[in-house]
């Protein structure tokens, strides 16, 4: 088979986006940028003229109403039901063992923005040729700037003309590493985006995960179909301990490799990325609902309802949700989630 | 007669506190500052153990369902319910041609914050004192700092031990100007409290603008008694050119004086006015309903309901009101009145 199957990650809700995401109507079923929901755009990415297979979602029963609500009539998606949240090795690999073993799988996070969708899917072609060739991928999204905020991956060797072998996963650095990758030129950032024959990663996390090979094994193998749902066995999963397969499996692999992609990606990690993923006038604010703004720079304005006026001020976001108002400094984004509002929901 | 007759002015509706003041629910009738709202505080203010009579309120037939309801019973109060905005002479001249020629008057704003109501009760008896030896007395309040937003009383002669005469009305300085009346010394803040008697006060309305005098004397002589309420005639009270009583008495009569008044006044003339009549706590912060601030400083806060979480800001100011919410730097704050949700009313 030639098709890439994407399988789709909604998992987590963070509280960096709160109060617009909130435990009940989390991050990727906003429509953060744009009129989809990023979920909505992360499905849409991944359509049959590019090569790609049907999706398969690995949500938990929490997010089942929306993937359901946003997944639509998509022929042939199916969904697993994780039992409980355990992180991406494991998720990965449910979605791993109810494929065939040759079947190129493309690991998507559903809360992240990408602008260029063509250059994803040049991405993602890439990739899955590498991985046809026995590479486990992970996407190198081109470091812009000297983010702190997420894992770099140093590029080594080529790997005939469509990437590298990853000579190294870096952990979060500190501004200092972060400017310095960001002027050698030789890393870029881990956006969590990976493409692995089934076979290929299987095999790996048997070799470096056992335990978690063994257990989603017998999950899937105890489990119950329901339509296109499938739930793996509650009790098998239960005892997993969660890892990410950065660190399960692709940190431990010698078969390690990347793609550069520059597709105007976003994590969408707080407030403030928020605000760069958005239009943005010629002062740089950026509306969404109905808001006035006077002698204003770089100012965000998300409301659901209610006017929001703004005077005299830089830098600021405000966010109207119900009944929550945040403002924030864009220094500030950082706290968003330590309120007590984000924290005890 | 020894007692002080108060006569509370509330018209108009201004502005500049919007969304929180709105043409439905003026200034005046809100509890700004503390628990009472600031009409109730004025009329608070003039009771009878301080030599006060019952108060005549000045109102127009928008305010009066506010007034009636935030008067109570208050026994022998009456309510004059003007025809239409005709500024303070026209609401003054009304209220002093339905009182006694010898009584003695004290027009008050009920707009105005006064924190310290024994030294208000003290510089009204010393206006009274020198109204009743024929003077039109002003209250000159302490000007502690250089405001550009009120006009200035220039000290002439003692008269007396009570008070000055009044050398000079001035209008509203510039920054510069400012700052030399305070370095001076000799000026202080037209507060627009007055204390005159009855027949002095229509004596020289009668010389100074005839006309808005022989108005008032037809509209009261036509008026129509209501209970406690009195409704001047309509027809002879709207060919009235409104005018200031300063502008059409106080600046023209050779007898004006002013008692100095020290009592923690305010106009709370916009937000930031009223960040500063309101308890802060050791950063500089006031919250009126809930909210969270993390990394604040000069922060004011006042929600009508929604939870206000604020990161990382100084000297800004957030409102939220129903369907408006404003956030708004200190230096903004002169521009509110300016915003579509406030013109558009």
């Amino acid at each position: 088979m030639t098709e890439i199957v994407p399988v789709i990650l909604c998992g987590g809700s963070g509280t960096r986006l709160w109060p617009r995401s909130r435990v009940a109507k989390p991050k990727p079923f906003l429509p953060l940028v744009g009129d989809k929901t990023l979920f909505e755009a992360t499905v849409a990415r991944c359509p049959p003229q590019a090569g790609f297979a049907a999706p398969v979602v690995v949500t938990g029963s929490q997010h089942l109403a929306h993937v359901e609500a946003q997944l639509g009539e998509a022929s042939g998606a199916s969904i697993i039901v994780e039992p409980a949240a355990k992180n991406t090795a494991a998720a990965i690999a449910l979605a791993a063992m109810r494929l065939p073993a040759d079947a190129v799988m493309l690991a998507c996070p559903s809360d992240h923005h990408i602008g260029d969708a063509a250059a994803f899917v040049a991405a993602a072609k890439a990739a899955a040729a590498l991985a046809r060739e026995g590479w486990l991928v992970s996407f190198g999204i081109e470091a812009r700037s000297p983010e702190t905020g997420f894992g770099y991956l140093r590029r080594g060797e080529a790997v005939g003309e469509l990437g590298f072998r990853t000579a190294q996963f870096v952990e979060k650095p500190d501004l200092g590493r972060a400017q310095s990758f960001v002027a050698d030129g030789g890393y870029a950032w881990n956006g969590g985006i990976f493409a692995f024959r089934v076979e290929d990663f299987l095999r790996e996390l048997a070799v470096h995960r056992p335990a978690i090979a063994a257990s989603v094994a017998e999950a899937v193998d105890k489990g119950r179909e329901d339509g296109r749902r499938f739930h793996p066995d509650p009790r098998a999963f239960a005892g997993i301990d969660g890892e990410s397969v950065d660190y399960a499996v692709m940190e431990n692999t010698s078969r390690a490799a990347m793609v550069p992609a520059d597709m105007d990606w976003s994590d969408i990690g707080n407030w403030q990325a928020l605000h760069a993923a958005r239009p943005r006038d010629a002062q740089g604010n950026s509306v969404a609902g109905q808001a006035e703004l006077v002698d204003c720079r770089n100012v965000l304005v998300d409301s659901d309802g209610p006017r929001v006026s703004v005077i005299g001020l830089s830098d600021v976001i405000v966010v109207v949700d119900g009944d929550e108002v945040l403002v924030t400094s864009a220094d500030g984004v950082q706290k968003v989630g330590k309120l007590s509002g984000a924290a005890n929901q």
